[in-house]
């Protein structure tokens, strides 16, 4: 391996404050970063940087901390594209939602699925994203949840046991022993894949105390808590992902006062993940995530991506969403998808760039990171190294 | 030359109801296109697609018509990210708005005025747009507006002719003198360039008289008249625009019942343009598309591509927002992004795939057209021929 130069970068975003401008983005104008095999060596002005064995021009371009997805659902087949068009056009659908991933899902072959993850994964890449946590949930038995994980599992370090994303259709009459076995014999065959257990704490898919019942199982087995929470109305999620230390609440969509104080109280151990892509096509009500920032919560954003609701894979457009309808500014819309996705995944190796931080940053096609909110929908990612390996 | 079979097209849309489904779409399923030089010869099912000399396999993908993006402001420099980024923050900013840009305009060369239009044009054409109008309104003197329209003729034949966008700063104590001048010396100037003569018909910019008084000196000179109307306050814009047979009526964002009717009215005449990427950038009120189009009002979408309120380049973009946000089906926004850019452009041989018509068509990495709403911000365009040539 060689070390590699890049060099006269306009616009650098480092996410460290103790560089460059003082903000929280630790901004370096006329800057250039080393990399030495999978890990950043170096980071300052351009002027100053040290001799490397190759070396790649910038001009002038803008730099980021490659996007850090933290909440994706990649595991899949299928899609839902007259369901989606159905609600955008007004008309009536009987629409099986989650359901119908789930039958694609079950009657794919492995390597269909693969396939299909990798697709999206690559396509996410050349949008800037460099690293993902994704989901299994469309199995919903514990053959094919064990086998969502394991396929994920060949693809990332973020790999989350989603059994309870809603209750399976096999138990439909019998959601307690649905719950039972999440919580017993899925658990057991998923939890070598995974590192994260979530659940869907949501009306019509697992109220408080199942939602419990599934964290404290997977706790139990060494898996960390995530909680899709109060996405589509008030409920207990967020206060149990505080209360059990979740790495991240997700949606947060509808929040009380106290839902709020959790959060903040919680001094960024459980950090807010918001995923405008959600709203955006729904047409629901979007977070607000002002609020969320003014009480000093720590704020992650992510795309959601899956077939149903979010079927976006790009964080560009999320940035795009999270500044024009959620309040953020652009600089807080770009810290909280890169450094804010890492903070959702315990993670200090990414997110930053900054020396001994993984070597995963993203070049832009524009001379600041503002503009991936000022030309929204313009595909501005045209460079983006990996662990140190140029990947687009 | 040589003719191509594009062959193996998942879901092709014609925008010919002669053909397919027999929508408006005129939607054909596995589906082929011959092209001969850069014109369009066959369109139809791949099993009966006769023989061409060189064959492109879509793989199943969709293709649709190439975009016209009828509505476009690319003769400029500079940009305006402290603006943008001061008014999504909520920071005042003492923001020169359009007279910033037309400072920096007329400060850059010829050259740099060409390379920035360009680079635009390519980053659009990467999108799949094919076919767009340009404007000057940054120049605002004889020699800075006719030297836009030169270099935008050289790239375009939809050049319009925009000296009314404001009231130049050089004329700030006398806009009767520079309606006179735009009406006379300037007009002069720039008539040999352009195809179409426009106006900024808004409070603050030119009022129904002096809107009027521009569009018939315009006319005089052979150029058609297109209308910046109804855009930020109810006004005389849209029913000038219908009763002078104009075009188009671009951004009709706040119409009385009156406007609508007229609209309405003309049959297609004049077509309302919208553009949602200027009220998603400045946080505006939407367009009613619905209640446009189930007067019957023809509608065309474009992106208003300029540096102060819709830095967007992306149709896709835009037809994500028109579906979300102004209520048109998917259907609706990808037939108002071609064949309604090429009614706001009077062009029967663009924004349709028909025998005789321009070979100008996008291939989708998707299985759908539905997919450019459904899967927002993700770049979906992985092929684009213009008259025939492979430009991306």
């Amino acid at each position: 391996m060689t070390t590699t130069l890049v060099t006269n970068i306009g616009s650098l975003v480092t996410n460290d404050p103790a560089q460059g401008d003082g903000t929280p983005l630790g901004l370096i104008e006329n800057a250039a970063v080393v990399i030495d095999q999978d890990k950043i060596a170096w980071v300052g002005a351009a002027a100053e940087a040290p001799a490397a064995d190759t070396a790649f021009d910038a001009q002038g371009r803008a730099a980021i901390p490659g996007f850090v997805d933290s909440h994706s659902h990649l595991v899949f087949a299928g899609d839902r594209t007259q369901e989606f068009n159905a609600r955008m056009s007004g008309r009536s659908y009987s629409a099986g939602g989650i359901r119908t991933t789930v039958a694609a899902t079950r009657a794919a072959t492995d390597a269909e699925l693969e396939a299909n993850l990798v697709r999206h994964l690559h396509e996410a890449r050349r949008q800037g994203t460099t690293t993902f946590e994704t989901k299994s949930g469309y199995g919903l038995t514990v053959a094919d949840e064990a086998r969502a994980l394991r396929i994920a599992a060949a693809h990332t370090e973020e790999v989350t046991y989603l059994g309870a994303h809603i209750v399976s259709p096999d138990y439909a009459e019998d959601p307690a022993g649905y719950v039972d076995l999440v919580t017993g014999e899925m658990l057991d065959a998923c939890a070598p894949y995974a590192r994260w257990v979530d659940v869907f704490c949501e009306k019509g898919a697992f109220d408080g105390d199942q939602a419990r019942a599934v964290l404290t199982a997977g706790a139990a087995k060494g898996l960390i808590p995530r909680v899709h929470a109060n996405q589509l109305s008030f409920g207990p999620g967020v206060q149990l992902a505080v209360e059990l230390e979740a790495a991240s609440a997700d949606h947060c969509t509808h929040l009380t006062d106290a839902d709020v104080d959790a959060l903040a109280n919680s001094s960024g151990r459980t950090v807010a993940t918001l995923l405008p892509g959600a709203e955006f096509s729904t047409r629901a009500q979007w977070p607000d995530a002002r609020r969320l920032l003014d009480a000093g919560v720590t704020v992650a954003l992510s795309t959601d991506c899956n077939p149903g609701s979010s079927y976006t894979s790009s964080m560009p457009f999320c940035i795009a969403l999270a500044v024009r309808d959620m309040r953020m500014t652009p600089d807080e819309a770009l810290w909280s998808a890169t450094t804010g996705g890492a903070r959702a995944l315990r993670r200090t190796d990414i997110g930053v760039l900054a020396p001994g931080a993984r070597a995963d940053l993203a070049l832009l096609d524009a001379p600041s990171h503002v503009h991936l909110a000022y030309r929204p929908g313009v595909p501005l990612v045209s460079a983006v190294w990996q662990r140190g390996v140029r990947v687009h």
